[in-house]
């Protein structure tokens, strides 16, 4: 029996969520539910974003769905992206980004790229000081374990996919260092595993630079955590944008899946979400986490099989159910 | 009477910096021009990739035209690259990154946007050390005054483009204090120079997804210096790609012209190089730093003539020759 830790968050999250939940239920006769909160609501009514309780469910559970979270228009006291704290109160190392081109809808054909993107440490470790009133101090880390481990998960992941290509982006002309640490960690754990021959390196401007021009020669990617970031929402591009974005927060037996898109204040409501991103997060989850890989592709199926017949859904005021209906009838 | 130092630097620098040099002959007669050396070449000879007579010739003559440098293909100590020095070495503050569609070149029209990357530190200020021997950590420094500078220059430009629009690209919402630093320094220049109501903001991850999906959109855009390069690249796309893209290093009362492409061992030598990218890094020189607009439109239409008439410039073996006997032709 396998348990999943849901989390809708804000607006939209909690529209696109439940979907995704039925549609898992629907691959997974005895999923067991347990929901959770988290997010700018939560902040408002509790004074934390993600409480203990939330925290203690996703570990009971080893697995979760996270909808969206809003944030408060300005800085607030003691209120942190509800995202962020998840990823690192449960170590949830690595993040996993695919892009796809999509049958009718991406404006090029033949892209099937993975972004794995460190996602605890970097520019995100949250280490920011005043040095004096004028000058403000941002540490960037990199360690040895973090690179290893993002490179354990890409060998992994190579062997799975076939992989044609392993692309490590990083910026060492500049940071030789850190960046540097991360290449080195990564090729060393990549050798081993007998990989080194896919190895390709690329600087990070010219990453996505090439991102842009030929997304098609990209395969897996294994990049740093800001870096990800970027690279990985341009690249959404490819696969219909980022309101089709999946994602999966993973780390040492847990995982959190997460649509890239956000809460979407202004459509929350008004039923026009699409759940398709949170749907594909969902089968991130099945494919890598629980490994069930049969599923998995019956939900990607289900999913191209419905943008092949209608392209990017937009049935107005009924897009959030009409999507769900479709897909349910196809699994 | 002005004057320029030339700094070809190696591989293709040798032969695109020239035909620029001549092609601003011809537009200032009385241009006095001085050589000087910097790279690769320059550090194996001399044990310095900048040797100072060379920053001494760039202060003397207070503009410059550097060509392009390699870099060992491993970590030489004592190396660095010699654009990152000379931006540093002469306080050369900010840069200026211009994307616009070319006729019969570029996929999209109706691109035009110009790129202001602070140029003097954030990651690049070059702390970085090893914590222990598993952990690396790059500081990262965001100053008040950088910030202001880079946002007169924005408020001069923004005046001279009659621009539309002002974005200001940051991730403040996981790095409050650096990036917040730096928009509220921007913000409260631009504030003083009327500009407010032009002024947007986007963070970068964002920020590269609509400068893939709608670059049209963009008019002025102000960030730090890595949002900066990764942007600049892959805005580049929309001007032609890396080989035809200016850039401008420029401080106060110094500026130093720069094509942002690569040194190309591979075509170097061969008469292949399109010295197209130099030639519009003059003619920022001439916009930007001497405020000669008029000559600035004379080399800026020839090279919209060229362009126009034969799409982007690839003769084979004559190439360079061939672009520039086209561009004075056209003067
Ligand atoms: C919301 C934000 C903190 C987050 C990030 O920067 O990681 C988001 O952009 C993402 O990519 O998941
Ligand atoms: C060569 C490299 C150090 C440089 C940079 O990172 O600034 C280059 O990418 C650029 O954009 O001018």
């Amino acid at each position: 029996m396998r348990r999943l830790c849901v989390i809708p968050g804000d607006g939209i999250g909690q529209e696109v969520v439940p979907v995704a939940v039925r549609v898992l239920e629907r691959l997974l006769p005895d999923l067991q539910v347990t929901e959770a909160e988290a997010g700018w609501d939560c902040f408002q009514r509790l004074g934390q974003s993600v409480p203990e309780a939330t925290l203690q469910a996703m570990r009971d559970c080893g697995a979760g769905l996270f909808g969206a979270v809003s944030s408060p228009s300005t800085a607030v006291a003691g209120y942190r992206s509800a995202i962020l704290t998840l990823r690192q109160q449960l170590a949830l190392g690595v993040n996993l980004r695919p892009v796809r081109s999509w049958p009718g809808l991406s404006d090029k054909s033949g892209v099937d790229l993975l972004i794995l993107r460190e996602n605890s440490e970097g520019l995100y470790v949250g280490k920011e000081h005043m040095a004096t009133a004028d000058l403000a101090i941002a540490e960037c880390h990199v360690s040895r374990q973090a690179s290893e481990h993002i490179a354990q998960r890409a060998s992994e992941i190579a062997k799975l996919r076939a992989s044609r290509r392993i692309t490590l982006v990083h910026k060492a002309n500049v940071l030789p260092l850190t960046c540097g640490l991360f290449r080195d960690g990564c090729r060393k754990v990549l050798d081993a595993h007998g990989l080194s021959a896919l190895v390709d390196e690329r600087l990070v401007d010219v990453a996505a630079l090439h991102l842009v021009e030929r997304p098609e020669e990209f395969d897996l990617i294994v990049t740093t955590n800001l870096f990800g970031d970027v690279l990985s929402d341009l690249a959404s591009h490819w696969g219909g944008g980022l309101g089709l974005a999946p994602s999966l927060n993973w780390g040492q037996g847990i995982a959190l899946a997460e649509p890239v898109h956000g809460s979407a204040p202004d459509i929350a409501g008004s039923g026009r979400a699409n759940p398709l991103a949170a749907v594909l997060s969902a089968g991130l989850l099945l494919r890598y986490h629980w490994q069930l890989i049969e599923q998995a592709d019956c939900l990607d199926g289900a999913v191209e099989g419905l943008l092949r017949s209608m392209g990017k859904a937009d049935w107005g005021k009924q897009t959030t159910r009409r999507v769900e209906q479709e897909l349910l009838a196809r699994l």
